[in-house]
Formats: C-alpha cells, structure tokens, sequence
C-alpha cells in the first residue's frame, strides 16, 4: 500500500478518483523563495486540459487550480504547497453498467483483485485524470528548474506509424503548442492529425511514440546505484497509465549497435567536455554528463473504444460483450505530452536538491 | 545523496568497490522463517561470476558468498541479512591511466564531475562488479517468491542484431542454461556466439536484447499510482547499468498498434479469468492481471572495447585518444540475465509483501 | 526539506498555515474496505476545536471536515484519502506587529533563520491549527485498530504542579470528556481547572503531563532496531509542538531503579503470557508484549502569553519588548489530548500493517 | 519489517547478531571528499567497548573494525561506508537454557512473538551488542559534524539516584573520559562508582540518566512538522535499548513551569540573537535556534540480573524461575554515553544535509 507520493526530497502526493468531488496534489520539499502563483500551474493545466481540440475528449473540464497553502505573498515559504481540482464534468451514469464487466486494457479487472471493490466511475482513482495532480506539481517543478536554466521539452514523434524524422529544438519550442497533435513538424502533424480522425470514425484508437528532452541539466546529477537518474525517469514515465516502453538516449537502437559505435566521444568544445554524439541520451552511470537528457516513451492506443469488444461479467462470472460509451481521445500522445514533461520535470527537480545544484532556499 | 538501497519493505543495500576489499549486500525486511543457506545465494552468483566461458571476461573470481547474519539454524529470523564477497582477481595497475581520461560510454566522466574524484580502479563503484549484491539479494528474493510458486526466467532474444522467434516456456527452462550466450533456441543461440566472437576478434562489442517473464504472480500485485507494478520493475532494469531501453508487454509495438488490436479481451478459462493476448504484459493500471509478467530490456554493447576511442584528458584539458586494456564481456547480454532476473525478483518480493501476498513471518 | 509526512505504510501528510484558505491531510494506504464517513472524523476534530470552554482559545472556528476522496459508498477504497477543513475564525491584523518580533517559545525566530521568511499570521505553518490533519487522519487511524479492538485512551494527569493519583481504565473512559481539562478524576479536574484560570487571570500560562494508553495491542507489534514500537512513538509525541519529554512505562523513574524491581515479572494467566508489573510499558526491545502501552507526555506551558517579555526587532537588530495579543489557550494539555492520542493510533496503524495484524485489504 | 535503517539523507542501516559471526554497519550518503580512516571509527569503538572497567561488562572484545568500501585515498567518495567488525568472545553454550524462559525485562519473549523463532544466543539481534554499528556509523557523523564545529558532548548525570548539580562544558571535555562512570563531576563519579558496585555485588543493577549536548549547531536546523529535530532526536535515543524517557531542555520540568518562566527570551549578543535562558534546548518547532541542544535519556537498570526471578517456560507454558548467567554491566549508563552521543550526531548530520548546512560534496 500507500504508492501515491513521488520523490525523495522534492516529493508529490496526488490524491482523487475521476467522479469525486475533487482531485489534487501536495508538493513538499519545494525551496523556500520560489515565485510562484495560480497563473503558473493553470497555464500547465490548460495544456492537458480535455476539450482542446477534435482530437481529445470533449469532456469539458475547466480544470481551474486553487493553491491552499505553501505560498506567502507570491513567494514558496518551503512549507507543503497543497493544490485543489474540483471535478466538474462529470457523467457517471455511463459507467453504471461497467461495475462488474472490467474494460479491456483498463485497470477495472485489476482494481477489483486488489481491493475487493473500486470506484468504477470514470476509471475511479486509474482514471488518466489523476494526471492533473502530477501536471500540477511538474508547473512548479519546472518553475524551480527555470531559476538553473533548465528546460523541458516534450513532442510527438511518432502517431499510428507516422514518424517525424529529425526536428530541431527550435522547431519544437515553435511548433509543438500550434497543432492538435503535438509534433513539431507541421506536415507530419497535419498527417498525424488525419490518422487519428481516421482511428477515431472507425471507433478505434492509435498509440504513438513522444519524446521528452531535458536541456541545460549540468553534469553531476544523479544518484547511483539504484536511484539512478535514468532509472528515475524510467520510473516517473512507465508509471502513467498508456506507457508501455521507455527509451533513454538510442534506447532499443543500441541493442544492434557495436561498442565503437554506441560510445559517445569526449571532446572539448569552448573549454567544457562534451560528447560528439550523444547516444547515451545525456546520462552515463546513471549520472547526467551535460548534453540533453533525451527520453522516448511508446503510448498505447487509448483501451477505451466504441468498438464492441470481448470481457467478463464478474458477478455472474460468465463470458460477455462490451461497448464502451462516454468520451475518450481517440489517441492519447498530445495530452500525454504535458504528463511526460511533469514527469521528467519533477525527477529532475528532485535530484538537482538531492545533488544540492538547487538550493534549500532561493536567495532572491 | 544515499541512492543505493532499492525497495520499500524488501529493501535492499548494496555497497562496495571493483578493486576494494570487498563488495556486499544487507538485505532489510525479509520475512522470517525462509529456510536459506549460503548454497541458494552461491548457485545465483556462478551463473553471474565472471570467466564462465570464451563470450565473458575472463576475469577469475570465484565469488564466494559469507552470509554473516539473518539466518540462524538454516532459516531467516525477520533481521537484517548480510552477505559479504571478498575481492580476489584484482589487476589495478592497469586503471593507472584512466585516472584522468574517461572512458567513452562510461561513468568515469559524470562520477569525476558528481563527487570532484573517484576510486578509478576498475571503475570503482560504477563497475558491473556492484551487481554481485543484487544477485545475491535476488537469490533470497527468488527463494521467497517460490514460496508462492512464482518463477522468474530470464533469456536473451537478441545479440547484435540475430533474433529468436517464439521460444516456449519449456525451451526457456531446459536451453538458456546450456549455451554460453543464454539464448532459449539453441541454433540461434550458435549464430550468436559466432556474432559475439566476431566482435572480439575486430576489439568491439556487440548489444541485445533480454527478456524477463514471472510467472503465477497473483491477479493484484502493485501500487498505485506511482509505485505501479511496471514503474518499478522500469527502475529496477534501469538502474543495471547497460540498459537503455525497457517494454513491457508489447512495448514499442503498442505505439503502431489500434486500440482494438493492442487490447486484451478477458476471458474465463477454467473458472479463473485470463486474457486472450498478453500485450499488456500482466500489467493493467500498474497492477498484475494474473498473466505472465513479460519484460525486454535493450542492452548497450559493452564499453570497454580494445579499439582506439577519442577521449579527452581532464588533468591537462586536452584532446586525447584512449585504448582500453584490461579484461571485459565482449557482450554483456548473457551475464545480465541474472542481474535482469534478480531486479524482478526483488520487485516483486517487495510488492508481494506490501500486497499481503507473502506474510511477514512464514510459518513451517 | 520534505518533512511533512508521517508513517511507513499507514501514511499521512498534511498541508496548511493557520490563516492560509484551508488546512488538510491526505492519509496514503488505508486498507480497502474500512467503512468510513465524514462523521467519524467530525468527531475527533470537535474534541480538538477551540472555543469548547473557558480554559481553551476562544478563537471560534466549526472546523468542519470534508472528505474529498478514497471513499466510496460508505467504504475506503484504498486510495488515497484527501482529508479539507477551510480556515474561518482568521484574525490575521493582530499579527501584523510579530513580523519583525519573534515571540519567545515560538517557533517565529527559527523559521525566519531557516527560509528567509515567513507567513507570520497565526503562526503559519508554526501553529497548533496544524494539529487538525493530525487528528482528523488519526480519526482514520482509530477506526482502523478498532476492527482489532485496540482502543487508545488520553487523558491528562497533570496541570501546573497538580497531579492525579492512580485512576483507574473506567474512570479515563467515564470522564474525561466530561470536563474541561480532560482529567480522569472530576475532583482533581476542578482544582487542575482552578488553577488554569488563575494562570490566565495573570496573564500567563501552565503546562502539564499527559497520559496515553493503547489497550489490546498484541505481542509482536514493532520493528527493531530503529523503528522500535517505542522510537516511533517518542517520535509522534514529541513532533507536537508543545511537548518537551516522553516517557514509556515507568519513564524517568527507571533511573531510580534496580533490575530487580524494574524487570516486570512473566506470568501465565489464563493461558497467555503477561507481566505482573508494567515498568516496561508494554514494549520489550521495541516490540509489543501484549501489555497495555503506556506513555507521558511534558507539555510546556502555552508559549503566547499576554504579559510583557523581552524579544529582538530583527529588522532593527535591537532588544525590544513584546505583549501578544491574539486568543490563546491557557493550557493547552486538554486539547493536546485527542492530538497525543491521534498520533499514537497512527503509529499504531502503521505498525499493525507492517507487522501483518492489519490486512491491507479488509473483509466485509 | 524493514526498520534497521535510519535516516534520510545521511543513512545508517545495521546488521547482525550477538552471537553470529560478524556485526557492521553500512552508511549512505556520507558526502564525498571527507578524511576517514579506520583510526577515527577504532577510536568511537574503543569507547564503547565491553570489559572497560569493572563496572562494565567483563567480555572482552577488542572489536577490530574493518571499512570495506567508500573510502579512497583517505578520503570519503560518496559511494556506501560499510564497515565490519568480526565477534570474537562468545560464549553461546550459556544460552541454551534460554531457549524457552525469556529474560524479564528482555527482548527474548516479544521476538518470540513477532517472530515464531529468534536466535537466541547472546539476545541476538536484540542484543546491546547491535550498537556498534551505531557507534561506528556516528564516528564518521561526528567527524562530518566536525567540519561545521559541532560538537557532541555525552555523560552521566545521574545513577542509582546519586545526581551531579550543574557541570561545566569544560568539565565534561576534561573528565568524563578519566572515570569508569563518565561522570563531569569527579566526586560525584566516585559515589556513583560505589554504588554501581554495591548493585553489582548484589547480583542486581541500577539505571541512570545520560545528558547529551550539541554545541555550535547553527539556526535553522530541523524540518517540521514531522521530522522536528527533537522528534527524530527523540526517535533516535528511544531506539536505544535501555531508554524509557527523553527530555529536551526542560523536560518534564516543563510541565510545572509558567509560560513567562519558561519562554526563553530573546536578546542580541555580539551581534547575535540567543535566548537569555536555554529551556527550549535549543529547539524551537523543531528547528534549532543557535543554543546548545540538551537531551537527557533515562536509562533502565540492566536487565540481565544474577538474581532468581519469575519467568514463563514457553514450551510446556508453566510459570518457573530463572537465574540469568553470563556477564553483564551492572549500570549500563557509561557505555550508552558514546551510543547516545552516536545517535545525536547521526541526526544532527543527517538534517545539517538536508537543510544545506553540509554539502553533498566537501571542497579539500
């Protein structure tokens, strides 16, 4: 029991289910003397907000964030920072009939074995909404970030075997937020978007690949042997709900390469030691080297699809059929985007603290 | 700081250097009433030690393990276990001159930035040699897990490229442990070694791929939200040190996959509900389904290579070349296995017992 | 930083200043199953709340709990519970002067050293309106050890140098919630209350001792050699705010002992082991032996006082003068009672669940 | 389970039995680049070692530490410390009749209980003996310490009801270690000599209270509202053994106190704030304030009498009696003085790195 807190000094507890009265997230460990307000979380939200586009949900949740305690005349006072959601949206008597037939590829079945009943509306505590809690905690992580210069990008690589080739940052920081889906090449997006709306008449749903790039993470950060920066953020991305692979650096590339290719030269440019390729994605022994961290998730087609589909009544313990209403995005990546960077965000601030890069308390 | 115990409630500490005394592991939290002897730990660590045949380094430790407390009259007490493995085959002289150049692909650069100086003997801490301790604490952990009948089999699938098709469970069982490089299908597994040997012979490395299966874990098993079933077995894997990729289940396939297609629908067989595919991999909602649990780590060629690298020199701030002597696995993939398989049985020894699947005192 | 949780697996955070909008707790890994609602926790917050009588703060606030999530239909679900009371009483003028004026006894000064500044108004996070997460997730935790018919009792024992003699179990469960100063024994209890409102006539205020009982705690409760039964609870005590000593069994007066007395004697009584005596308050090298646990508490006197005292101006850096206004208890002992017994029932919890008493999924 | 670590950052975990074949220590998170060598550790051990004088224990351990990892050319690299002591002088045969008698007083009949089994030779683990893993972990927090100017400063103040009045800092620096009592005041020391030979000669034992000082602490040390310095003093010291009560500053003097007695005042020294008086002990909501942090412990007599007492035989669960063999300190109050003085400078270096008063990384 008790796995609803990340980190280890720079830690996040997220609390709420789907149809509850609300859902939110306390931060404790955050420095004292951050600058900090409701705008800076609410801009995080409003970007994995459902309803953004005709490639989401169109449950329209306003999603607006109360901060409760934790800030003192616009500065963190070091103390825990508690945030509140209030659900608005909400239809639960759609999901009246899902209470004893499990949704395939949803975690009803698994919920149920766990704790002997669930709060099977909307998902309940699985529902992709308790990502509202981590976006939440990833805006002020991001935030305490900024003051060391570090940035956090995420995109779209890669929607129902549509890939961008190579994007430059630029591209990214430009193009990501202009189009539904995410991706930082705009014809590629456009395709993409065409894929999904195409998954989406068929009452199905794609899967897709999203990068996260971390920029400016100065060598030295990491804790190894187990708490290893690149274990953290293997841990911080496999733990939302659609991810099913995680890549750092060539990732899977690298099984197939040979040692003089894999390694990354030492070279030094402008008096710092970089590395001519960076196939170790930015982290060697687990401890950053000073070129990107570069993270590649693999998402999977969101489980919930109109499409009739095979499970189980579990009271009458029989074999049954289900379709599956409500509203759902037909593919999940550009809404994960926002998730993933929360993610990589919050590790990232929690060992810049541990390796004592980021101070306990900000001088302003 | 303090990064180098691993789990919640079965936790583990490893400690220990290359070319230090001594290396070893203190194992918190397993249940009293485990019949143990030094024999369990010492049949894991032989199929990890070094010199195993012409694919591995010849490096010639025998690795004889002392446990030295936790264990009284054949069986666990409920207190802490430690096993202590001295240091034999040490050749230090040859590190002499890696002590101000890094080693492309290694941690030598990002532990002399993290901590201003390091113990470069034999890569010090970051050396392959630290997973001795998760072996040995692996080796408890598979002997706790069998108390629930749960297995855990790990093979290689892919060396530089060759890969095996389907391999049954039997095939895994009765071949990994018969060829030197570890792979279930014993004509692939020839074409590999020749693959690998091919490698050495031209002073490179090759990379691949292991899979990982548990099997007759429990429906229930894992915590969310963070501490999900698969988060954790990410970090664990991650956290070896020549891993760059995770999946569970179909992992990077899922991302090219429909939501119809990637689902698996429930069905009762026997009384007892199952899936008609595993692409979930046994996880649903970070929670096992009952199903196999199958993972696939990406594993980098070894580091260490004969070949000339470019490198640079940290003392006198210059470009340089290195070319490595000492002995190093011209590919790591068959003594990961066991390392892969401890870090699964250590997640799921810990997450069985904060599920209440293994009880805290075993009764005889 | 990051020191606002509490608990192994029975876990609470919680979050909030005195005159901050809210104050709350999330309870992380409450077994499945507890039949649970907001009246058992409004419950243990009104025994907590000011204003109940002339020797508490007259600061009038309802204190009403809102339970924002891990219940459904009548039932925690084993999800996080997120636990709301917001602010209302709040008069935060008064303390607009103690920006600069630390008050003696409080902890004004140290949290200026220790982040720079602070939310000075009531305190901030400082204050005993902290104590609310405390006991409404102890309300959770009481509930919890009641399906084992554990039962904590508190009562208070001293007030200003006036002491109860023995009382008896029945006595503690008869009166103590019916009069003010919470004390077992109604004839103490009205001079103990005497002598509180002469302390307040002065301006001043007194401190006392008191007592918390755990009944029904089995043998084997408690996790040497750190998380001793003992340890985590002088820990819980003494991280309330106005307490200065703990004691466990005979406390202090062991050290007037000799073994022979102190040792409390085995005894065989109706089939199960106990002890003649209690010296050792129930716990034996950190583990419970079945006897009640029992232990004091020092409680300083309340630290506001509305007599004048010597302070610092630290924007001036000179010797000042200091007269607090604001509402304050004269004793804080009665209220300290359903705190110090919140505490001990949740490192109650969070031991029977570790130690296996506690299911972590509860049966219907 | 798992409670043999203690610590966040700067982390201890323990193992061993009285009667196995080792006992150590590893510690976690040290910061690299501090000048350790075995002598510092020897020198802590030296203190704590049985057969001292005649009134301590007459096993004669020399108790040769051995650090087997982290450190390297003399200095800390940040990696895990472990270090081992081997048992020499054991003599297990005269615990074969404490199979099935527990020891009153002891921790033979609650591990009985929690779990099924014990080793019981010697206590095992619940042995005093598991202390010097204690000891030689708080050598290296007190060197550590030592680079900031803090000071621990232990030694008896009372045994057997003998008491010293007020002891000078220097008299404790220049005495304490010259008498078998560890006594500040010479005089004194002598009668409490006697009358721990009078308890001795009895068969029996006495107890005693221990004061433990921090000096040079800085303010701001502390993070509430859980981890409060005196919460996880308090936590620490109860962890000993043969601790039943704490106090800090006043204690349970408190209790009898007026708020305008007991409310240290603030006044600028040289510049400096301090308090005129000290009865906080240098905490204030559990953040030191700059004064000197006192603790004092009360120290049960040693269970471990040669006196006839009651008993319980568990497998044929009669009542019986027991004369308890072996050796054993009739006051155990000198030799807790360097444990204790271990436990309070393992918290004071762990929270100094979490507040950022000690780098992760120490600059030569």
């Amino acid at each position: 029991m008790s796995g609803n807190s990340f980190g280890q000094v720079f830690r996040l507890t997220t609390w709420g289910e789907s149809h509850g009265p609300a859902i939110g997230a306390v931060v404790d460990g955050c420095p004292a003397g951050l600058p900090l307000s409701e705008k800076d979380v609410q801009a995080e939200l409003d970007r994995r907000r459902p309803g953004q586009s005709e490639v989401t949900t169109p449950r329209g949740e306003p999603d607006v964030v109360e901060i409760l305690s934790g800030v003192f005349e616009g500065k963190t006072t070091g103390t825990p920072i508690s945030m509140l959601v209030r659900n608005k949206d909400v239809e639960s008597g759609v999901y009246e009939e899902l209470r004893y037939t499990p949704r395939p590829g949803h975690a009803d079945f698994t919920y149920e074995m766990k704790y002997g009943f669930r709060d099977y509306r909307g998902g309940g505590r699985s529902s992709a909404r308790e990502t509202v809690g981590r976006v939440a905690a990833g805006a002020i992580a991001k935030k305490l970030l900024g003051t060391k210069n570090v940035e956090i990008l995420g995109h779209v690589v890669e929607v129902g075997g549509i890939s961008v080739g190579g994007v430059t940052i630029d591209q990214i920081r430009k193009n990501v937020e202009k189009n539904p889906v995410r991706c930082a090449d705009v014809k590629i997006a456009e395709k993409m978007r065409k894929r999904v709306e195409g998954a989406k008449s068929e009452g199905d749903s794609i899967g897709g690949v999203v990068e996260i790039l971390a920029l400016n993470v100065p060598p030295g950060v990491g804790e190894p042997v187990f708490d290893k920066l690149d274990a953290d953020l293997a841990k911080a991305l496999m733990s939302i709900g659609a991810v099913k692979g995680i890549e750092i650096g060539a990732g899977f590339r690298a099984a197939k390469m040979k040692g003089s290719e894999m390694n990354d030269p030492f070279r030094i440019k402008g008096g710092v030691v970089m590395t001519g390729t960076n196939n170790a994605g930015g982290i060697l022994g687990g401890i950053s080297n000073g070129m990107p961290i570069t993270c590649r998730i693999a998402v999977k087609p969101t489980s919930s699809i109109s499409k009739a589909q095979k499970t189980v009544d579990l009271s009458k313990k029989v074999n049954t059929e289900i379709q599956i209403k409500g509203r759902h995005d037909p593919c999940i990546c550009p809404r994960i985007v926002p998730v993933a960077e929360a993610m990589v965000a919050l590790v990232l601030a929690d060992h810049m603290i541990r390796g004592g890069f980021i101070p306990t308390v900000l001088k302003s």
